[in-house]
């Protein structure tokens, strides 16, 4: 049997985010290109470099969510924990992958440049695979359904692509909007009984203010076209009623 | 007895960031304010907007953090669910506030005005005070150690400066960071050294890939202003001792 909806957590390992010294890039890109897969991106959580949290917050997403991914805290410093965290919330030992010290040695070259730091970046949960890492040193780590990425954006791209097509999914979730310059009070009868209706769409209002006006952005998704493209062209025609002129869909 | 940490955790409930259409923008300025005010920020969630997951996790991350505050989900449509699910987590009722309801009157100056739907802005859980918006209508709601804010960030942010004088925090973090362009893995065994040496100090290793040259951001957090001048300066001998000319400090 096939399941429609396939679900993914993703896991910031990241003090830098929670400081609000460095601002999350890779929550939309991911929620992007796993709708793609067909996988939605329905849990983040944004934690500390903590070992016990990230053993619990691992343990938890990993039995809730078809995937999960983390992101952050794989590299050579002391800072790096999270390959011996996942092996910690898989129960399973640390060892050092021949497949990922080799790849250290072609990229550094020179044995005596593999120092006890770097050989770190070798040392993976036992039973884990390796995610090639096509920009510096690290490699990711695939075990089970858990996949452990870099945290700089570029890197986590390359690794997404590197797994992207193990993924299973159902089908991608499909978006409409419609920006109307109305308070989202105006709309707000209209469309919950336009909701009422389109049991499978979910409708969203999102308020915004912008040079002293008020303004709204419908936005409703789901899986099926007809209906979408039907929903559409309620909200469409209902904030036409309301006066809005020129209502921007896309 | 004062406690010396205080933590808070941000709920984000937000389908729109969930599907990567909008980019958190909430999260660093209230990572910021709150260390302002000697409050911590040391977990996020983004979580759907769905009244079950919203009750439970605002139950479980009351009991754990000093705060709670959540952004999205107040307001007029049919997706607005917060201030209802705030309540069911509380387990008591909603009811019209009489304070909310002036405040919408004086908004909207005729109680014509006042739809149903517009009305849901007055509705707020039994025992909850207001938050004042001075941008739009809905207003914020502070129940117990939870505040519930509008996902505007304009908005968010007004309401925040209502409440920050109500918070009771510890001394605030303080930041230094070392910029080098050094991998990572050169400085990672002095840095580990250095940290050994200095547990009350996280140091924190943050690699960077620019223009084809890799760099790295070494930052130090800590309450204790000394120690943390005196770490600085032994991650800028480092860095130095290991080739870096003119490390950044900031």
């Amino acid at each position: 049997m096939t399941k429609e909806i396939y679900t993914a957590a993703l896991i910031i390992i990241g003090d830098e985010i929670l400081s609000g010294k460095t601002r999350d890039a890779n929550t939309p890109w991911l929620a992007e290109n796993l709708n793609e897969s067909g996988v939605r991106l329905t849990e983040v959580r944004v934690i500390p470099d903590d070992k016990q949290k990230i053993v619990d917050t691992v343990n938890e997403m990993r039995t809730v969510h078809d995937y999960v991914f983390t992101t952050g805290g794989i590299g050579p410093t002391h800072d790096d924990i999270t390959a011996e965290s996942v092996a910690a919330a898989f129960g399973v030992e640390l060892e050092l992958s021949e497949e990922a010290y080799a790849a250290l040695l072609s990229y550094y070259e020179d044995e005596s440049d593999i120092t006890e730091s770097r050989k770190k970046m070798a040392i993976i949960p036992k039973g884990a695979t390796l995610i090639s890492n096509p920009v510096s040193g690290a490699p990711g780590i695939h075990i089970e359904n858990v996949y452990v990425f870099a945290g700089v954006p570029r890197i986590m791209q390359a690794m997404f692509d590197a797994v992207r097509h193990e993924l299973k999914g159902g089908k991608p979730v499909e978006t409409r909007s419609v920006s109307a310059d109305l308070a989202e009070s105006l709309v707000a009868d209209g469309l919950a009984e336009i909701q009422t209706r389109y049991k499978m769409i979910a409708i969203g209002s999102y308020p915004k203010y912008q040079n002293g006006r008020f303004g709204t952005t419908l936005v409703l998704r789901g899986i099926d076209d007809d209906a979408l493209g039907a929903a559409t062209q309620e909200v469409v025609d209902l904030v036409k009623l309301l006066g809005e002129k020129s209502p921007i869909v896309s």
